[in-house]
C-alpha cells in the first residue's frame, strides 16, 4: 500500500487527484498540504467519501502522516521549494507542474541521486499523448516527411498547442532539417501550408465541441503512417498520475518526462 | 445501348475513358475525334481490346458513326468549339474540361435548351468528391464553424487545392461571414491557423505517398461532424464519366456541376 | 421571445435543458411540469440562476404561465398523454422520448393538423448525427457498397448502437439488397466481417474513454467517401433542443425525426 | 556502392525491384538469377533503362558479377535453397518471401553467424506497417483495451488480413488475456462486435476502392490512442527493400522481421 500526500488539492486537477487516489486499491491518501489554513481536514461524503488531515507545514505533515509520495499539483512558484523539501524529508515527489529552471533541475537531480529517491516530473500526464510523441520521434528517423495536425476547442488562445510544439521538438532530435513539399509550391491563400518548423508543417484546427486532439502524419513512397491521440476529458491525466505514483516507488533517480519511463 | 464518341482519347484521362467505355454493358464506343491525323483506327489487343475509327472532322464523325454522346476530354482551348458543334449536330456533350467564359456558358445553355439536348459540364467527375461538397454546403447552414483539411502528394504546386477552394465557395453560398476561433487567439508559429476565407480555415497537407484527400470538419456544442473523401486513383473519375453518359440521355438542358444532378 | 415549459426537468437531460433554456436570448423558461409535488419553484443560484414555478397539473400550468412550447423529456410511459394534452391546450410539443405506438402517432399527427400546431418528435436531438444519417441515405443511392463502424464506451450493453441500426434502416430505403465483399470470402476468426444487414456490414467498437462516435464508409472505384459524427458530451443534444423549439413555432403539423426538417 | 543481384526479377514485385534498384544512387544492379533460360540479359529502354546479365546458376552469377547482396523475391519453394547457397557463397541475402520451417531458420541463423554475414528475412517490407505493429506492441503494455480495424479492397478472400493477425500476435506477447467490453454486452446483429482474440477485437472492412489500411485503437480513461497505416501502392514495399539492402551490409547475423532492426 503506497501512502500519498497531495499538494494543491483544491485546484481543478487537485480535486480530481483526491477523488482518484481515494479509489485506488494500492494507494492511501494520508494527508494534503495547503499554503493557507483551510480547516483541520478535507472531507467529503456522498459520491466521494474521504476525510484527510490538512497541513500547512510539510515537515509536520511528513512526521505525522509518513507519506511515501508527494503529488505536487501546485503552481510554478511553489513547486521547486516543495520538491526540494520533499526529497530532503525522504518523500518521493511526483510533479505535474512545469516551471523549473535548468539550475533547479540539476540541483534536484543531484539531490534525488544522493538520497536514492525516485522523483518524476511530468509536463504531460496523459500516457497516450506521451506515447504518441515518443513514437513520433522514433518514426521521424525513417520518415522525414511529417506534418502535425492538432485540434482544440475554439477558446484556446495560442496556436500551435504546447503538445504540438513539444512533438516537433522531439522529432527535431532525430530528423535532419529538410524542406517539405515541392520547391516551387505557392500559397494562393496565405497560411494554407501551415506553420514551418525545420521544414515540417503544423496545422492548428480550432472548433467548438473539440477537446484536445492531435495527429502526426508521416508520408513515404506509397504509404502514410498516422499517430493520433484524442483526449476527451481530464481522466486521461489521472491514470498517468496513478502510473507515476507506482513508478516513482521503483526509482532511485529523477526522471523528467514520462517518455523516459514508458 | 448508348453510342459514344470520345474527343481527346490519347490523353491520360482519354486512354482510361476508352478502356472504361469498352467495358460498359450499356455503352458502345463508336468513334474518336482527334485534332490531327493519327491513322484510321484506334486499336488495341491484349488486356484491352478495341478497334475504333478516328476522325479529325466532327461532322463526318457524326454522319458516319451516329453517336448519342460526345465525351470531351480535350483542352480548355478546344472544348467550347467542340461542345457547340456537338449540340448543333444533335449530339449530347459530356465535358470534363473547365475553361468556359460566362458568355460561352450562357450561349451553350440557350443552345441546349432550344435543341432540347442534355449537356453536362463537370469540373469534377468524382461522385464522392461532389457529394462531399454538396453535403458540406448543406451542413454549413447548421454548423457555421468549419475548417477544411485537404491532403495531396508533395509534387502539387498550388495550395489550397481546387477542390478545397470550390468547397469553401459552396459553403459561402449559405454561411454568413463569421470569424472563428477565440477573438484573441495568436499564432506563435506563423501560418499555424491556416488560410482564412470569411473566417473559415483551410489547411493544406503535402506528403509523399498521398494521392488526393479532403476532410471538412464542422464543430458544434459537444460534437464534430466530418465529411471526408479519399481519391486513390483515376478510377474515381471514370465511374463519374459513365454516370454522366447515362444521365445526359435523360436531360434536355445544360447542367453545370455534378452537384446539381446528384 | 418564445415561452417554454419543461416536463421531466429533474432528469439528466432535463437539468441540462433547464440550464440551456435559461441561457437563450430568444427563449424564456416560464414553468416546469412534474408528476409529483417537489415544492413551489425550481430554483438555483450561483453558476446557474433561475427561479421557475413547478406544476403537477398541465392545465393549470398552461393557464397560469402561457407557454408556447412544451419540451417533454419524461419517460415513454408519460409522453403520449403529455403530448396529446399539450396539443389540446394549444401548446406546441417538442418531444425527445421515443415509445409511441403507430396508432398514437397517427392520432397525434391528425390532432396537430386540425389544431394547426407544430409538434416535433425527435428520437435523436444531435443535429450532426441526424445530418450524418441523412447524408448516408443520400450517398447510398450512388455507392451501394457501404460499411458502418460505430464506437462507444465499453459500458454499453447492446451492439450495434441504436444510431447504427437507424442509419442502416435509412440506407435500406434507397439501396437494393446486395452482398458485399468477395463471394468466396471467409472468416478465419468468426465475426471479423461484422454484422450483416442486406449485405451492408456494421462493426461495433467498445473501448474505455470513447463517448459516442460513428463513421459510415462508402467505397467505389478508386475512392472512399466517409461520413463521421463524434459526440463528446450531452451538449450536442441541447443545441438540437433549442433548434426544435425555434422550428416548432414555424410549423403547423407533426414532424417525426429531425432529418425531415434539416 | 552496393552491388545487388535479384532472384525472381520477372514477378510483379521483381519488376518493381529492378526499377527501384536501377534508380538508387548507392546501389548497382549487377545481375539477375532465373530458374529458366530467358536470354542473356534483362534489358529495357525508354522510361526505365537497364541491361543486366541473367544467370540460371548462382555460383556462376557470383563468380562473374560479385554481388554483395542477393534480393530474393522468388517462391516459398525456392527461397530456402537460394538463401543457404547465397550465404555459402559469401553473399548477404535480403528475403521477402515467407515459407521457412523452424528448422530451416535455425540452420540459416547458425550459417549467417559462423559466416559473419548479415541476412534479413522480412515478411513485410513496408516500413510504416512494421512501425505500426512495433508501436502497437509497445502501447499494449499500457493500454490493454485494444481493437483493430483493418480495411481492404473487396476482392480479398480472407478476413482478417495477415497484417491484422500479426499485429494481434505481437500484442499478445505483452498483454494479459482480458475480456473487453461490458460483461453483459450482447449482439442484436451477430458479428457486430468483430473477431475475438484473447478479448481483443478485430474488424475487417471490405470495400471497392480501398487498397490496404489498418488502424489499432487503444482506449483508456478519457483518451484514445490510434495507430494507422495506409498502403496506397506497391511503392511502400520498395523503400523497405532499399532499406534492407543498406542495413544487411552492416549486419553479421540473421534478422527475422523488420521490427527487430527499426
Amino acid at each position: 500500500m503506497i501512502k500519498v500526500a497531495i499538494a494543491g488539492a483544491r485546484g481543478k486537477m487537485g480535486i480530481e487527484a483526491v477523488h482518484t487516489m481515494t479509489k485506488q486499491p494500492d494507494i492511501t491518501l494520508v494527508s494534503v498540504l495547503d499554503y493557507k489554513e483551510i480547516g483541520a481536514t478535507l472531507r467529503a461524503t456522498g459520491l466521494f467519501t474521504y476525510d484527510v488531515p490538512v497541513y500547512t507545514d510539510m515537515a509536520t505533515l511528513v512526521t505525522e502522516t509518513k507519506p511515501d509520495v508527494l503529488i505536487d499539483l501546485t503552481s510554478p512558484q511553489a513547486v521547486y521549494a516543495n520538491t526540494k523539501q520533499a526529497l530532503q524529508l525522504g518523500v518521493r515527489p511526483v510533479v505535474g507542474t512545469t516551471g523549473f529552471t535548468d539550475e533547479q533541475l540539476i540541483e534536484l537531480t543531484a539531490l534525488a541521486e544522493t538520497s536514492r529517491l525516485g522523483c518524476i516530473i511530468a509536463p504531460n500526464f496523459a500516457l497516450g499523448a506521451v506515447l504518441m510523441m515518443k513514437f513520433a520521434r522514433e518514426a521521424a528517423r525513417y520518415f522525414p516527411d511529417v506534418e502535425v495536425i492538432e485540434m482544440h476547442h475554439d477558446q484556446k488562445l495560442d496556436a500551435p498547442s504546447g503538445t504540438g510544439i513539444k512533438t516537433m521538438q522531439m522529432m527535431q532530435e532525430v530528423r535532419d532539417v529538410k524542406q517539405q513539399g515541392h520547391p516551387d509550391e505557392h500559397e494562393t491563400i496565405a497560411g494554407a501550408r501551415g506553420g514551418n518548423v525545420d521544414g515540417m508543417r503544423i496545422h492548428s484546427v480550432r472548433l467548438p465541441g473539440l477537446v484536445a486532439h492531435q495527429q502526426v502524419l508521416f508520408g513515404g513512397d506509397g504509404q502514410l503512417l498516422t499517430l493520433r491521440h484524442d483526449s476527451f476529458n481530464r481522466g486521461s491525466f489521472m491514470s498517468g498520475v496513478v502510473f507515476c505514483v507506482e513508478q516513482v516507488m521503483t526509482k532511485e533517480t529523477l526522471v523528467y518526462g514520462l517518455e523516459n519511463i514508458l
